[in-house]
């Protein structure tokens, strides 16, 4: 008995983020796989789908977005049910990294929560990840098999480039971790002067910083104050108060993650900024709209990366002459 | 250099229901170790130990209460941060499983997701389990390695016994996968007859039932309405009511795991049960308090047992001569 | 250089149920690939195949009959042989899943036997599992990886409706722990009541009991006494005694896996049974062979579950519409 | 709450090979745990502890003598009822290991089940293993653990020294893939002359050989015919055979594993060789005692060894200045 | 049979860098385990302690000083020896971490082998890492277990404020991505001012770099440079050279690890750099001694990370106050 | 979307010895895949694939020579690179296999660098093992995955055949290890007598021996000397001398693995040897080349396994008739 063997992809989401799902899956010609899912009363999660999935390459949607434990668990249990299921191989697609900024241990008797989080994922039956724009490149080094590591900055920095390309800029980290992004920007946009934030962050309570001294030069430019994800958004906006304190023309903030906490988007509308740029990895409630937000889709790379993938082709190459 | 080998016994806590943990230490004479623990904006849990653990015989107790992911994954990292700190042995204590109701596929497609919670624990860095009264015998066959399985009969039976020995009793279980339960109660209470409910289940929304039908001799009888846990309540109280419908003289509900979920205070508040008897494995919110209701401490039990752990001793010999 | 590629389906026995595998390789329409297989003579087993199996989608068919370790031994050897000559990917097919019984610690220091089966198998390099009617569901569980769970139940339930469909129906669980598969019978059978036999086990000595009484209506009925497994016979036949004694109009048996070790077949051709409903998952010597004994087949289900594993269908679909 | 921790040696056997297990334990000063040990009606093992084994540091004793299959799964049993009873540590002790001469494929599509049954005991829970003369050095490296490799040698040579150290001897390989050990007799029998017999073996039928050639010098020796074991004697038989032809003064067999299976009795005793020397790796039944036989006890070199694994001794300094 | 159990400190040191290895073992009051270590003809290396170690508690210190790979290959085998001799703890000691900078995918197809390196020596059975000054943080997440994760701060920074304490300092990062180590030297110096190079480096050949811009104020202050190692010397000379040229009053430079490959000696002796401080991590070759080269010893350090290991104390505390 | 699945072949080449790979990749009709790889001037090793390697079926070839470390670590990193780029399958293929001596613990506390090397190259990623000629066949088991193992022997025993066959041949195993391979060329070279070179070996200095004694009958014959490898070639040629001053008529050296470690070509060349045979396994330098010196190439057998390994065809069947 000889059979050919066939590919079939299938494209599934948790349900953090079902527009981006949607619309990565639109993007592939595809649409979801229909599945029941849904919480028991004690607040446990229920997964099934209503499709065989026996022998599909499965690509695996979620959004770690707050309740972050919720959808990380249920992206967890999402894999070991398509493993259980047959599944040929598991592609974890998680355009946020949940965890990704504890990446090492800050001081003794810390987790590594972003290394549980890949070893979660491999245990429950991941084969490969993509992710985008990681809070550190070393994460991909975290999960034992191979890892597509999308970047945003060719969709966020064509943007910027179209619109504010005319004017002299700079491009700002708001800390001292963050330069080698800003590197990259500065690259991208034609060699632009770089600068930073010289802050001390509380290492117990990472949202809350201290001083702020800004270092490079940044009068009379408009600084493009880049960042991977603004949370509660107080270090940005810090960071851009400080420009404009030392004279820049004007502060245009870039992020790919959107996390949005409480009270990001008060501080947000109410800093110097004349725009605040980011992508739709998190899903971004309607009340965290405001005027100055600018909201491009990621979908299409997402698409894309899962389409080489599929294919054997090269995700590599998706970014050629980028960065 | 030589030194002679010490074992040092501590107890952590996650945040779910501290005050067992209190008093299980408090059992064991010493106190929990205290830690930071606390949320980032976006949701994301935290943890530090504020003491050197290193080489320690480490005990982490956590109650799967809702919103139960968030319990389960800070118990997870608190795990992780056990291993990477150095701790020489770690014993996760959780006195109720989350996911224990789903220990195999019911229908095609489906996770089994408490293996996966078994898998979890062990990929963190677990080496053992202490648990309480599984919804199955099997799930301790998930973990690899020594699980503990305590029961809570010896407490609730005894309870019973007491109170309502000298009545003309039956022991009964809300559904045709308990009766093995009912069985060591009815052992336990000198042999007093069994029945149970034949009802359906819809397979895909296992909350809702359809028909009870009463099999067995329950006429005139105290009925002991025994199962592992209580979650909306609708089946425990169905059950209840068509005992009484039945010509019962009377019913008693005794189950270890509190879930509580809503409906089921108020269910339970208006069934016939003229008392219900659980333990505190979980956290039982104030609102959810009510006149018929009797909490007993699983935190005795709990304590002896990681005694015996500790010291090398016998945990099956806590349950000679019961069950 | 490139190729498409093809798989090949070939389908391999052990030395237990011969018969067996032949019908289900028949019914895929191929053979079973040829080996050398015998025992040393100090009976360490050797296996050689005949053909080279390099790629192959490999399903290796076991019955897992006395002398059982034998036949478990050649097996995990068959898949190791499997692993190391470059199969694509290895199905362990175990019609009967021996050591099911030990699927927990009834007491203290036990194995969990049904788990270890399930690892030395993974250990050997099996990739996924199909077997029929466990002993308990969450068995599932046991194995990292893919199981497909089968179920005689249609086959058994269909042959007992058509022959006995017209009658007064009852059906009986022979103990408190298998109620959930006589609900099953009880839905395919119209609602038949259900009832069971309350019986105290020995712990130690599993295969001697105590007291028998019938709990649920059977007066005037034909009993189905349903159970997965028939081994030396004393329960189900004092139960089928019982019922009888509590006014049964007739007794039939009906079990998936016909273990039939001594004294079962005395015990049931002198019990009160009219008939006992077995299929082939064991060989049945021929001396177990008597007039009462109805055996129907189980490999038609075994070979459309193999066609669906290979062709990526649903093996889930087959049983859709029953249980 | 603080502890000096204890180690507590507890010997555990399989019902293999009682006699020997207990002739260890004695030479250890202790006795055997005792157990409930027998086989279900299906013949599946059932094993459990009767007493408490937590934190104990394990020594678990079977020869692998026929039914070989049996007594392996009996072992894998064992350990894994230590596992899951939370023994601190593990140690297999096989007097003769199982499969040792299937360590290779001699041909293609064979399993290597000389390394299946290393894996098979590491993942029931070994932590490491103790054996006597392996078939091949190599198998040590089978093993993902420490391997206490000990040789019967000294033992052996001992007494071959004393009886017939007055002889002019030669020292004789039976087969060209042993002369390795036939050395190490060499050297220590003061650099007696080697020789071996060059023979044909089938490939697919091991124990069928075809043609005998001596190579090297034996007339007027007493030849030392020496090998790992003695399954059918065919081999050895045809040695002792091949040497009196070429005009030897006399053979004598030493070999460490008597594993003497139908006819081997036969053929010693009819053979030339003046006397067979063996150890109780394995037990000798009744029935296969013979005059020529001489049988030396290898339990003070097991307890000797357990001892030092114990104390944290060397078990290589056992063997200092011999072979 | 019982005992106390005692651990046992032994250290072990590689052939790379004896002198620290010595002078680790007697700040710890003890001498390096004799061993043979040699090359085979074909360069292949051999292992073999000449003691005991069974149920030691072993430290294996190797620098990975260039050839690198035979000093990680004899560390890796190192580790496997002791493994099978059963060692009961092995933790490897790395002042360096060999393959630190290849900690993530630069581009497309590269390897990650700071990863892989954690697993190799995971599965030649280490159980915990000591390792000084990381080129990532998130390195520590590449290991499976604990690692401890020294910081040569204080020693180099002490020594530092001691001597050039008086003056007006900054401290300045040769490049982007290392700015959050010199946000570290500056709290420890006294919230010194912050700058650092705006380079370009060419990603498929990192050791040549195009442009250099100071970003931040340097003028008239003692610069001090700081880098976690120096290889070639390439950036932070040129570092060293455009800080002069912006108006610096002088340059120091400081790194943890001296790996000082060709020409790094020429270009610091020709450097604008006043002094040039690192530790003795790697051996420093007499010929790359120079007059402004300042070697202060790791070993104290280590030392003590080693003692508080064995003795389950904290290593934390250790950098208590500092950083 | 649905997609045939096609297989790629691709061939990869590590640095030691790339003129082999260019001829086996140029025997199954392609080229190796272009790469970049180099050493930082510390002696790291850095590798990039210059073309996309998604879902490929990789074969990585790299010979164990001299410096072996180098190598060894350089085939782990281009495997980790594969395994991290999606590499479908990825096939080490090692001509020889580095470590392959040290296969046991000769002595206690030795390694067994060979096992580590099989697990090191599984960790890294390796799905299946090619190799030649082991050392000890059983190394094939030391590896959890197939390994396919080549003979030279049908190579260079039909050269011998074809050149020496009208002569009176003898074969002869230069220690008493080896003769197992002896026994194979004598039955190829049609049953020509056996002899070997009794010697002592001393174990913790294996290339220097100590004493040489023929055993077996070699007057008046030319005597085939054959063994796996030539390391210095002192064995080898102390046995040539023994053999002729036994009064063999000639000798011929063949072995697969041409190490030629100083100072072995001296040696051979002065030595009685009339021809020396060997295969291109291992590069051999120019000036290891002398008159009597004789290289078969490996390519063609590694290139057919390569295809029948891609095509899933029959390894075992390219050496029927053969040994």
């Amino acid at each position: 008995m000889k059979r050919t063997t066939e590919k079939n992809l299938m494209v599934f989401s948790g349900r953090a983020h079902p527009e981006l799902s949607a619309e990565v899956a639109a993007g592939l010609g595809t649409g979801l796989v229909p599945q029941s899912a849904y919480e028991f009363a004690n607040s446990e999660i229920y997964i099934r789908y209503e499709e065989s999935v026996r022998g599909c390459d499965a690509f695996v949607i979620q959004s770690h977005t707050a309740p972050i434990n919720e959808w990380i668990m249920e992206h967890l249990i999402m894999v070991d049910a398509l493993k259980r299921a047959s599944a040929k191989r598991i592609t974890v697609v998680m355009p946020f990294y949940g965890y990704a900024r504890q990446d090492k241990k800050h001081r003794g008797r810390e987790p590594i929560s972003a290394r549980l989080m890949a070893d979660l994922f491999k245990t429950a039956g991941a084969d490969r990840l993509i992710t985008v724009d990681l809070h550190a490149d070393q994460i991909q080094g975290f999960f034992d098999g191979p890892v597509d590591h999308l970047m945003a900055l060719p969709i966020l920095a064509d943007y910027v480039k179209e619109k504010y390309g005319r004017e002299k800029l700079a491009v700002v980290s708001p800390d001292a971790g963050r330069i080698k992004v800003a590197e990259r920007w500065s690259a991208r946009l034609g060699g632009a002067p770089l600068a930073f934030i010289h802050k001390t962050r509380r290492t117990d309570r990472p949202n809350e910083t201290v001083a702020n001294r800004v270092v490079g030069q940044v009068e009379g430019r408009i600084c493009v104050l880049v960042d991977d994800m603004i949370d509660t958004g107080g270090t940005i906006v810090k960071a851009a108060e400080a420009l404009m304190a030392d004279g820049a023309a004007g502060v245009v903030i870039a992020a790919t993650h959107a996390i949005l906490s409480d009270p990001a988007v008060d501080r947000l509308k109410n800093s110097p900024a004349v725009e605040v740029i980011v992508t739709n990895t998190l899903p971004i409630a309607p009340e965290c709209q405001f005027d100055k937000l600018t909201t491009l889709s990621i979908a299409p790379l997402l698409s894309r990366a899962i389409r080489e993938v599929f294919e054997d082709g090269s995700v590599t190459s998706m970014f050629d002459g980028h960065a």
